[in-house]
């Protein structure tokens, strides 16, 4: 995955637990593209502060992954939601019991 | 939720969180049942370590909730599945195409 995408995940993910301003700054970066000049600006402090703060919290949100795993369990879920919505397609054309029942256990063991 | 139970629910799923140490305890503790002397026994320390580590991280996992939310989202998941359940059981027993498109807005919608 384009580590630009991803970061952008976790952020939507992790946000929660990282400071105001740290989510703030990921979010300029990663989010609304802006440079790191252009953050420095608008958050009235050094380029070099601000890519200190990124490059940390890059790390954090990473940690925050490997324990938690919340974007696997996201991709898992969105599959298994793709995959139900494609066994409805095919019991909406044939005829009932027999996948209706698979479809029971795929939700069951699934979502 | 009776404290004791929710606990335990949140230690599965912020336990990663955690250190090793503070996560045997309060594995200990809320899923064995032992008490704070046999836990202090049995992790060779002080009944009131013990006490002061269960204390300190019954706060961290209710805060970690209070960011990400984890539980809500576990049990707002849970009643759509049942939800989602009952209306296959429901499209089992009468027939067709109506009811298989509004399980899969719902299932889009939802899961």
């Amino acid at each position: 995955m384009e580590d630009r995408f991803k970061m952008s995940i976790l952020l939507d993910l992790y946000g929660t637990l990282l400071t105001d301003k740290q989510r703030d700054i990921l979010n300029l970066y990663y989010n609304d593209d802006l440079s790191l000049a252009e953050i420095a600006e608008n958050m009235e402090t050094s380029r070099q502060a601000v890519f200190d703060i990124i490059k940390r919290c890059h790390k954090i949100l990473l940690e925050y992954e490997s324990r938690l795993g919340l974007m696997q369990k996201e991709i898992s879920r969105e599959n298994s939601k793709g995959e139900l919505l494609g066994m409805l397609d095919g019991l909406a054309e044939g005829s009932r019991s027999g996948e209706i029942s698979e479809i029971r256990s795929f939700v069951i063991e699934n979502l």
